[in-house]
């Protein structure tokens, strides 16, 4: 009934479940461990886990700790069974059950959210933005409203910024979306097939990985160290990989906050077109630098609009529920995008249009506004981690919305899974990983009011400290705990 | 680069060209028939067309011709060469050219769209839900406005309705999407892999094969014919190629206006339930009926909404450029495709969404409005269609937006070509085919006002009799015209 299922070896599944043991009973401990990778999506439903046997032995635990705690996954949904054919991730189904964490929660929130790097939005601008729509709104609704590629004035209003930020652009060579993640989604569509190599940063944003599983391409990873991007490494590995698509953030790049410099965009833009590799820049936070600092030219400016194309939305600067972002590229794959599209969600809404149209007229001061804030947030921020978790190192990004924290030890996932018994919601360093596991870091954006960001760093300090001094790289299931907090993991309030 | 390319032998070519000779010369006539399916999307971009040589004997003309035809469509962009490789289907992308002409063509639109089945925005009712929802959005624009699965209230007011109908729902077995290709394009996602099979009616809309060829599946048809469906057919082929997913429009079948009788519905149910067969209905016009009869009950109430899953939207009913839709299932469904739906497209917009919860509250009203509206339409165009094209045959529909006309003769693809000569746009009947030709059918809307209609069937029947009375068997490059208008199809405008 399904598409076919995926098994995880017990090696595997140690690897992703990190240092698992908490301080309560071992298969209590492991079922937790097991179900906040199931629910933050790091083991997909349908997948066979290990038989008992093979991971006790793997994990140096007995064979009834884990019996035991498959048996409590499974009275919680969280696993079934086939007959003779092992056991399955599931999500649990019955009323009262917690619900799927995804990344944009929509369940019952934490009472700190740190995992979405978004703002509210911005009022009165955006109430005024649809009053004024809704006056004009009978001049547009005349028609059927099925819209493939974006009204003629938000095509232009975009080619317009992007003139202005000095990437001359054409309304044709400007395609709507719902949302910059629906970009990529098309592109992957129209441009990759099935094993097909796409080149990505890890750490980078993990809904653009899983966008590349979900099409069936293969992941290529670069990685996006302390200092930045290792140019000689991303030539290099265009030259082996030959990959087909190459994702790339170089504006404040999500999570790290770099800014990739000029000399690197063209060497990246010159190595990509020799590979064949046509590169997705996503510049959704350009606009958002906090210093003083002038940006490079954008990485399009490099290439033709069909061998570097920019993707980019509403959602950072002005509000994510209002759902449109942008494809820059030529009018001809555009053409062939909207043959995609048409099959996948049949085109654009109208009303959003023509109010991001009302927003982009008055884009220049609400850019000056979230500056400010966010300038102020990420003061607040660095300053309160500073004072509660001075071991942890970081340096300030000049723009964005996120500071990737350095942990002083690898505990990120144990972390995540203790903020949450504080009520905070923050993703572990390995979400954001492909390859790499970043456990020794932390994502925290700095979108919340200062109080909030103040309260969130207290608690994710005292969760730190629940963790206790015990050396991470300890066996599971060693002596007794440590005089942390113990804790049944209360995932089922995230 | 690009997805590995297909390529397409003379004699499928042939059969997809359908009689192709017209009035002009040869090669004039051939580049224009191969215009006409690569502008209709019937031969996609990518793919290799067979080699000159081997086309001209197939279709019994001169390679001259032939070569004449490619050069002049590698003139206007629709074909290229690869050195050594052959030729390919490319779109043109210089100003001034055509433009690609998807389903919901949004280029210069023809005079006459016979197109797409859907009515403008009903107001001012639209406008009031936009001017009511702006006085209560601040509301809801302090949160981060991300949303996968849609805001509570719409939730409410979608199951509501299908409680209504007598198909009892909770609001968390609705998943609010961006309309019901999308609901569509997920439900392929979440539970069809590469090679599945998928059943589908046959005639049916091209955008939902569309999508199933895009997910890597394999349709399988099941024609719905002059007495709708045929339920021994439909339950031997489940049997024999057991799908992971069934699509069926039970309510006013699109394109044919068949409403699927009680007991076939029960009989579906239970084959597709044995089969290991996942149903997926759509019910986007249920509530469009025209006459006086009542609809048997919805299928789903055949099955669980894990068996048996409704895909609906505002589109039809309403308007296409809201785009709001939805899925009824499990609420286990609705995490996994959330998950899956992350990675697409982040998510619902949220005004339209508050826009919809006060259109479902004045929805009763608004439907027996657009009921008498197309009972009237329906009426003005079947009485133009018999005062014009007596010689063609139908059975008024009993709701619905379209009327599935048969022809006297099997000349849909050239008669669609030769509308476009009179400013009409319209689909040819093997647009709907999945497997059979329809080259005797015409899919005609009812949604343009009373006049468009009445002009439109005017053109239709001149169009038909520039095709003049030659059997359509006959070879192509025969003889002199028949006294036709000659035409260089002017396909460039539609």
């Amino acid at each position: 009934m399904n598409r076919s299922f995926n098994s995880i070896s017990a090696e595997q599944l140690a690897r992703v479940l990190g240092p698992w043991s908490h301080s309560g009973a071992i298969y209590e401990d492991l079922a937790s461990a097991i179900r906040h990778v199931i629910t933050d999506g790091r083991l997909q439903p349908d997948t066979r886990v290990p038989a008992e046997r093979v991971l006790a032995r793997h994990l140096g635990v007995s064979r009834n700790s884990v019996a035991a705690a498959y048996d409590l996954l499974r009275e919680e949904g969280y696993l079934h069974s086939r007959r003779g054919a092992g056991s399955y991730v599931s999500l649990p189904t019955r009323a009262g059950t917690p619900r799927v964490v995804t990344w944009a929660a929509d369940g019952t929130p934490a009472e700190i959210d740190f995992a979405l790097a978004a703002l509210p939005a911005p009022e009165p601008l955006f109430t005024e933005a649809m009053v004024g729509t809704a006056a004009e709104l009978a001049q547009h609704t005349g028609q059927t409203g099925y819209d493939l590629t974006g009204v003629p004035s938000l095509r232009k209003a975009i080619a317009d910024r992007y003139t202005l930020r000095g990437l001359p652009t054409r309304p044709e060579e400007i395609m709507v979306t719902n949302g910059a993640q629906q970009s990529w989604a098309l592109l992957l569509r129209l441009l990759s097939g099935n094993g097909d190599r796409v080149l990505m940063e890890s750490p980078g944003h993990p809904t653009v990985h899983n966008a590349v599983r979900l099409a069936g391409g293969r992941p290529v990873s670069v990685s996006v160290g302390p200092a930045g991007w290792d140019v000689d490494m991303i030539r290099t590995t265009l030259q082996r990989a030959r990959p087909v698509l190459g994702y790339l953030m170089p504006d404040f790049q999500n999570p790290t906050g770099h800014v990739m410099p000029a000399a690197a965009r063209r060497a990246v833009a010159v190595a990509a077109r020799e590979a064949g590799t046509r590169l997705v820049v996503e510049d959704t936070v350009a606009e958002l630098g906090i210093g003083p600092g002038l940006l490079p030219a954008p990485l399009a400016a490099y290439g033709t609009p069909a061998r570097v194309i920019t993707i980019g939305s509403m959602s950072k600067v002005c509000w994510g529920g209002l759902r449109v972002g942008w494809i820059r590229t030529t009018a001809s794959m555009i053409a062939r995008l909207a043959r995609v599209r048409e099959s996948m969600d049949a085109g654009n809404p109208i009303v959003q249009q023509f109010m991001t149209v009302r927003l982009l007229a008055g884009y220049d001061g609400l850019i000056v506004a979230r500056r400010r804030l966010l300038a102020e947030r990420l003061r607040v921020l660095a300053g309160a981690l500073r004072d509660q978790l001075p071991a942890w190192s970081f340096t300030e990004p000049p723009g964005g919305l996120v500071l990737w924290a350095r942990l002083d030890r690898p505990v990120s996932t144990r972390l995540a899974r203790a903020a949450a018994d504080h009520g905070v919601r923050v993703p572990a360093g390995p979400r954001f990983g492909l390859g790499g596991t970043f456990e020794n870091y932390l994502r925290v954006p700095f979108v919340q009011p200062p109080e909030t960001l103040v309260e969130g760093v207290r608690r994710l300090a005292q969760a730190e400290r629940d963790l206790g001094g015990r050396d991470p790289g300890d066996a599971p299931g060693d002596g007794p705990g440590d005089g942390a907090k113990p804790s049944r993991l209360a995932l089922h309030s995230v």
